[in-house]
C-alpha cells in the first residue's frame, strides 16, 4: 500500500478537476514552507545559513517568490533565471549565479544584480573581467573533485563532468582573483543529484571544509562562505527514506567543529542550493485516463504526456502513481501508463501494478514538484499545462495552459534575409 | 575526413552568422526538394504514390507548405499538427491523422478537415463514432505485428509498443468498421525508426501486402490504400550509407507484383510517412564556441544547447560536426562538445576527434533537419532559436528566436481559484 499522501482530499481534487480540467501540476505551498522551516531549523547552528533554491527545478515566479518571502535565495543558472529571481524580489547575495559555459551578457546581468558569481572554469576569471570591465569584490569558484569522489548515478562521475575547477587549478584561481581585487571568497561544489544517502552529502561537506583549510594553508586566503550545492534526494518510491534535515545537519555541524573551528577558522555563511529537496515531493501531476487499451500488453493512456513530465523517459525515473479513490484496492493489474506522444518512450510507468483502471479515472503522479513542468517540451505539438499552488489551504492558479497561438508564436512569415 | 557537405559556402555562412548571430538551424530547401523528387520518381510505378511528411520531424509551417506545394501530404499526430497542416494548405486525404491515445476533439478536427483517420486501437472504433457522431467513409487501422517482427533499436520491440492493433484484432476491426458504414479502407503500420537497412523496410512492405491479401481472404474487405509508415533512416555518420530510393522502390514493386497483383488484387494508393528521410540530412545547427576549457577532460562549450538539439542526450545519438574552415585539418584533438545547460548530459558529442578548436570558432552540427528544433525544451531557462530556409539559393527566416517574454508568457499573477 502506498505511503504517499495527496495534497487535497479526494473530493477537492475531483472538484478542481471538474472546474479546470486535466492535466495540471499542483504544488502544496504549505507543505513546501513546512519543509523549508524544518531545513532552516535544523541548520540554525550554521552561520547565516541559506538555501539558494535551484530555479531550474520549478521556475515559476510565484514559487520563487514564496521561497524568497520565506528567506531563501535562488540558484540561477541563466539569464532568464536571473530575471525570474529579480521578479521574485531577490537581488544581491541572495542570488547565487551558477552557470556553465557562461556568455558575457549573463555575467553582466549577474553583476548588475549584485549576485554572487560562481565561476565554473579557471578561464572564466578573465572572461568575467572582460565581460564586466572590472572584477567583483565577491567571487565563488566551483570545485570539481575528479577522481577524489565517485559521483552518483544521476550526476555521473566527476571526472566525466563538464563542471568546475580541478584541484590543481583551484588554489591559483583564488590567488588570481585576489590579485584582481576580490575580497570575499565563496567555495562551491555540486557532486550529487537526487542522492538519498545522507553520508554522501555529509562527505561533500567534509570535502568542502577540508578544502577551505587547505586553501587557507596554501594561499593565506580565507574562504568566507561555502555552498555544498544541491543533490539532496527525495523518496520517489514509497519504500525510499527521505534524508532527515536534522540528522544531516548534526553530521555537518560535527565536521564544521572538527575541521573549521578546531583549526582556528570560521565561516560567515553556509549554504545549500537544493531545488528538488525543497519542492519535489510537494508537486503532483493530475491527469485523466483517456483510454484503457489491450495490445500485446495493457495500456492506460493519459491526457498528460512527456510534455508535462519527462523524467521517466529521459532517466527511466520512477514516479509513484495514485489512482484517485482506489488507493485501498489491490494493485493486481499490470499496466504501462502512457502519455499521448507518438514516441514509444512516452510512458510514465512500465509494468506498474495498479488497481483495475477505467476510462475517466483520475491518476495522480507524485513528486513532480521539481524537474517536472520545467523539463517539458512541445514535441508532437504537445502543450505544457497549467500549474496551481495551494497556500493556506486555498488554491491559486500560477500558470495557464499553453495554446496553439503560443506554440506557433515564433514562426514568422517567410522573410528574405539575403 | 568528413564526407558531409555544407548547405552554403564558408563565406556565406560567416556572413549569415555575423548578420543574425548564433545559434540557429538552417534548412536547405533546394536539397529537400531534390530529395523529394528522387523519392517520387523512384516510386512512380506505385498507384497514386504519396509521402505524408511527418510534421513532428520539423513542424514549421513554411517547411510543411514547401512539401505540400511539391505534392506531399502530412502525417499529423495531434491537434496542433492538424492546424499546421491546414495552414500549409493541406486538407482531405492529403492528411493522415495518426495519433496515439487520441482525445475526442482531435478526432473531430481530423474529421472536419477530411483527413484519413488512422486508428491506433480497436476500442477507438467506438470512441471515434462517439466523438464525431457518425463513422467516416474512409478509415485506416494501424497494425502492430508483435512478435512477428523484431523492431529496431530506436522504436523498440513491437511487443513492447503502445501502438496499433494486434493480428487477432485487425480482422474484426475492419469488419466492424464496414458495418458502421466505412467504404474505403487503409492499412497502416510503423515498425521502424531511423532504419538504414533497406531490407527491413522492404520486409515491412511484404508484411503489409500479405496482410492486405489475408484481410481480403478472411473478411472479403478490399484494402484500397496502404501506408508503410516512416522509419527510413539517414546516414548520421559519415561512413553510413543512405537508403537508395530507387533500390528500395524496386524491391517493393517486386513484392507488389508478387503478393498483390498475382493474387488478382490491386491498390489505389501506396504511401509512406517519412519525416526524417525527407528533411533530416538537410538541416544544420550553426553554433559558436564560447569557451574551450580544460578540466579532467577538454571541453568545447557552445552557445547552443539541448534546447536546440536533444537527440544526443536523449538517445546517445551521433551528429557529425564540422568546424568551419578547418575541415581539412587533422582531427587530432579529443573534445566533449557541450551545451550550456546545467545538466551534465547536455553534450553534443563525447570524446569526439576534431581539429584544434578556439573560442569564436563556428561549428556546424549536421542532420538537424528532423527531430531537432521540434524536440527542444526550455529547461534551465534556455531559449529555442531561429530557423532559416534556403530556397533557390536565397535565405529566408522562418522562425525567430524565443524571448524571455515568450518563456514566461503562460505564468500568471496568482489568481485564487477556490
Amino acid at each position: 500500500m502506498s505511503t504517499k499522501s495527496l495534497p487535497l482530499s479526494e473530493e477537492r481534487i475531483r472538484e478542481l478537476v471538474s472546474r479546470v480540467g486535466t492535466p495540471f501540476h499542483i504544488y502544496d505551498g504549505d507543505a513546501i514552507l513546512k519543509n523549508a522551516r524544518e531545513m532552516y531549523d535544523a541548520f540554525s547552528w550554521a552561520p547565516s545559513f541559506i538555501n539558494f533554491f535551484a530555479v531550474k527545478a520549478l521556475p515559476n515566479i510565484s514559487i520563487v517568490k514564496l521561497l524568497s518571502d520565506f528567506g531563501m535565495g535562488s540558484d540561477s543558472s541563466s539569464y532568464p533565471e536571473l530575471l525570474i529571481s529579480k521578479e521574485a524580489g531577490l537581488e544581491g547575495d541572495r542570488i547565487m549565479f551558477s552557470s556553465n559555459d557562461t556568455p558575457d551578457d549573463e555575467f553582466k546581468k549577474a553583476y548588475e544584480l549584485g549576485a554572487v558569481i560562481n565561476l565554473d572554469d579557471i578561464s572564466f576569471i578573465d572572461s568575467l573581467e572582460k565581460a564586466i570591465g572590472t572584477f567583483p569584490k565577491t567571487i565563488s569558484f566551483r570545485f570539481n573533485p575528479g577522481s577524489e569522489r565517485t559521483g552518483n548515478a544521476i550526476i555521473g562521475n566527476p571526472v566525466e563532468a563538464k563542471y568546475g575547477l580541478r584541484r590543481d587549478q583551484i588554489f591559483s584561481a583564488y590567488k588570481r582573483a585576489k590579485e584582481l581585487g576580490a575580497e570575499h571568497f565563496w567555495l562551491h561544489t555540486m557532486v550529487a543529484s537526487n542522492e538519498l544517502n545522507k553520508d554522501y552529502i555529509a562527505e561533500t561537506a567534509r570535502m568542502v571544509f577540508t578544502l577551505v583549510r587547505e586553501i587557507y594553508e596554501e594561499t593565506g586566503i580565507k574562504i568566507e562562505s561555502v555552498d555544498f550545492g544541491g543533490g539532496v534526494g527525495i523518496p520517489y518510491r514509497p519504500e525510499d527514506e527521505r534524508i532527515d534535515w536534522r540528522e544531516l545537519s548534526e553530521d555537518i555541524e560535527a565536521l564544521y567543529r572538527d575541521i573549521i573551528e578546531k583549526n582556528g577558522l570560521s565561516l560567515k555563511r553556509i549554504a545549500f542550493e537544493c531545488g528538488r529537496a525543497i519542492t519535489g515531493p510537494y508537486g503532483y501531476l493530475v491527469a485523466k485516463v483517456r483510454h484503457v487499451s489491450h495490445k500485446y500488453k495493457d495500456y492506460v493512456g493519459l491526457d498528460a504526456s512527456m510534455a508535462d513530465l519527462m523524467r521517466p523517459a529521459l532517466y527511466g525515473a520512477y514516479h509513484h502513481i495514485t489512482v484517485l479513490g482506489k488507493d485501498n484496492e489491490k494493485r493486481d493489474h499490470l499496466y504501462d501508463v502512457t502519455g499521448s506522444l507518438c514516441e514509444n518512450n512516452d510512458k510514465f510507468a512500465i509494468d506498474r501494478p495498479l488497481p483495475e483502471i477505467e476510462e475517466g479515472d483520475i491518476l495522480v503522479i507524485h513528486d513532480t514538484g521539481a524537474h517536472g513542468h520545467s523539463m517539458g517540451f512541445n514535441y508532437n505539438g504537445k502543450m505544457r499545462h497549467a500549474e496551481y499552488l495551494i497556500i493556506d489551504g486555498s488554491i491559486y492558479r500560477i500558470r495557464r495552459d499553453e495554446t496553439y497561438e503560443d506554440y506557433v508564436k515564433t514562426q514568422v512569415d517567410m522573410e528574405r534575409i539575403e
